[in-house]
């Protein structure tokens, strides 16, 4: 379709924790990127990497927004690794309705993956927040030692 | 696991193609990056994104490799929304055999989707030449006019 895309919607709920109005489970910040516990997770230590600026997805996506995110992606890889004995990662990106997309912010999600384990379904049941809490914690422990 | 990650394979069949000992539907190369028809589509006009250097995935690639990789990522999946009317991309990346990975040569899927239209399962079947080709074709074409 050539047709336009629609503009950013501030109104999404990753820019709602960007500012603080929601709270989020933490894993990692720099100048340019966050990282937090996606809340209904397809596998344990399911981790979303987004920019701090809007960016719809792929398609409105500034360069460098993609280069710190993708740094940021890699970075949470290797930790979640570490943190779950992880023996795969697998990276999703979803654009557009159609491509995945439910939350309107570009998002990258850290999937650890494990041999003979697959992906839960999208349940819309949300984990447990001691759940999300420790698994950030064991992130943010794995980063210190990368 | 906090055990070493196997080292770079350049018997790999991506490797092959990057030097011209195996065949593929090439899309669009620049200094650093190269484009191509996955031969076992799980959409219509899958594609594939790799680094002309070596990384074996996203736990040993470099910040140059990501960087310029994510932009051609971009690129094909604007120019796929254009040739294939697609309503949405999905994007993955997979890292070891437990996160998906088949291929030991760091690679993007790019997926044009369509609203109702799930992707198809790995089968292991190749697509017809001509249906390769074509979605080639229809892929440079939309790449000019971007």
């Amino acid at each position: 379709m050539s047709d336009a895309l629609d503009a950013y919607d501030s109104d999404n709920i990753f820019a709602k924790i960007l500012r603080g109005q929601m709270t989020a489970h933490t894993v990692f910040e720099d100048a340019m990127t966050f990282a937090f516990m996606d809340i209904m997770p397809r596998a344990d230590g399911h981790c979303l990497v987004i920019p701090k600026t809007p960016a719809r997805n792929i398609f409105d996506a500034s360069a460098e927004q993609l280069a710190t995110c993708m740094l940021t992606v890699q970075l949470i890889s290797r930790a979640a690794r570490l943190a779950f004995a992880a023996e795969g990662i697998t990276i999703q990106q979803f654009n557009e309705r159609a491509g995945g997309q439910v939350v309107f912010h570009l998002h990258y999600h850290v999937l650890p993956r494990h041999a003979g384990v697959s992906l839960r379904p999208h349940t819309g049941q949300m984990e447990k927040t001691e759940i999300l809490s420790a698994n950030a914690d064991k992130l943010r422990a794995a980063l210190a030692k990368l």
